[in-house]
């Protein structure tokens, strides 16, 4: 199957204990994207401005990934900026929305038939407007954040009412759903109509839980974390690229995709920007996998 | 083979969400022999005050613990109070170690053929003591805290040389090795002449690392935590409790002592003081861990 991914395109100035990098690229399409493009035919719909380097695009078309849903307009591209003194928690030093303001995302005709979608977190009412411009998606998952369910909850919660899977930080979840234990918060996530709620909890892992299903994962033991911007979206790539690539849903599937998932993020926190998963194969990524289920494995 | 554990035996006062409970029944050799009681010969050692009721070493001796190794002495038992306002983080109100500050533990002459030992929490000087005491333990593993590794480091280190396994919180361990990254600071750790390190993670289980093992072990789902106290102390002894019964230790048998931790720390979580693990039963125990080992299996 192929995936289409949504959400922004970004140049990220980023300092962490390991040094510090200005104008990278980044953005949740990049990395979910570069994850994705080790298991699937990958198309990509975002904005950037005209100071956007076409080479960033070659690099992603080099990796599989249709760019053909990137908007190029007048302006500069959206730009973050954020430093990690503690590797567990991003401080944001600048948000630059650019041309991700105005931002109204028109599907390429030859996207309308993509059979997984990947709604990255964007503003909520986006992300009904992407799902409605698909013709009958076969799985369906989104990303959001803490600004939404604030700011925007009622669509926030017509978005997740619409979808199978959602991705959320732990924080994130107790304050959707108003429960502090992680669990009852899961099932109660669940009544939404999720299929799948995926707990994300950083330097512990991730969770997976559906109406049969309650799938722990530990993360990947990195020694030396760089730069963790973007571990949850290459995430979400690697999660629904092996996906796309299986075919099939069912909770073993899910498990095995909840690995893959991990693998993808370990990769993309050992250095800036995508400067790994640019390079990554899917040898390094079975590597991996088997170590994980190794560190799992009774 | 049979488990000696020394520690604190205590009486605390405890406010958490769920409710506030008044001198109490606690302490860590309190919560770890009563999960290990349901596997192995339990001995004892510790000091209470007059004031402690025949009453609870009643109620540890009728879960097979042998409770000669407790000296009653003059004045009242140690005593703690405190507080979770979040579940994660005790917040200590007040500490009067009472009869506790004078304790220097002399085994009886039948505990010297001890077989594995856990010596508890308590001043590396008189764990060193403990274990000068033990003809030829098969199996020692320490506790410890921020307090020791702060204020008597050369003493625990000593400690740490002469055991098998240490059981530390995450912070603590990097504050023992100096490393912030937790992989890292494990391997440290296993310098010291450790077989095993097993990190405590609390709300997301733990980790044991050895020379040619790393594992990882999410907590039970507990949806209601009512009493984190002793949470640690249950899990090791469940853990130690299960490796005195089986009576080997390869890494195998670690790993499954693994989840017997965890199961009687969830147990233990559920209610106050020991209410729980009381009249807790091995058909009970397997229940839980065959869901756990559902919510790892891939």
């Amino acid at each position: 199957m192929n995936l289409m991914i949504i959400g922004s395109v970004a140049m990220d100035t980023i300092r962490t204990p390991f040094g510090e990098v200005e104008d990278i690229l980044g953005g949740s399409t990049v990395y979910a994207s570069m994850s994705a493009s080790n298991f699937c035919p990958v198309r990509i719909v975002g904005v950037v401005g005209k100071d956007f380097e076409q080479a960033h695009l070659d690099l992603l078309s080099s990796r599989g990934v249709d760019t053909c849903g990137i908007e190029i307009v007048e302006g500069e591209t959206f730009r973050w900026a954020g430093a990690y003194d503690d590797l567990n928690v991003a401080q944001t030093l600048d948000t630059r929305l650019n041309v991700f303001a105005g931002f109204d995302p028109v599907l390429p005709e030859s996207f309308r038939d993509s059979e997984i979608v990947l709604l990255g977190n964007i503003q909520p009412g986006l992300q009904l407007s992407v799902l409605d411009q698909i013709d009958s998606p076969k799985l369906v998952a989104c990303d959001t954040m803490n600004f939404w369910i604030e700011g925007a909850r009622e669509q926030l919660e017509e978005v997740i009412r619409r979808v199978d899977i959602l991705f959320i930080n732990e924080d994130e979840l107790k304050m959707l759903t108003g429960i502090g234990n992680i669990y009852k918060a899961s099932k109660k996530a669940l009544e939404y109509g999720l299929k799948y709620v995926v707990v994300k909890r950083g330097e512990y892992g991730a969770m997976v839980v559906g109406e049969d299903l309650l799938f722990s994962m530990p993360v990947y033991p990195v020694e030396k974390v760089v730069d963790p911007t973007g571990a949850g979206d290459s995430f979400a790539g690697g999660f629904l690229g092996y996906l796309a690539e299986k075919g099939e849903f069912t909770p073993r599937d899910i498990k095995q995709a909840m690995i893959y998932g991990t693998v993808c993020a370990s990769l993309n926190i050992e250095d800036f920007s995508i400067r790994i998963l640019q390079g990554s194969t899917r040898d390094e990524i079975e590597a991996r996998r088997m170590e994980l289920i190794k560190i799992i494995a009774l």
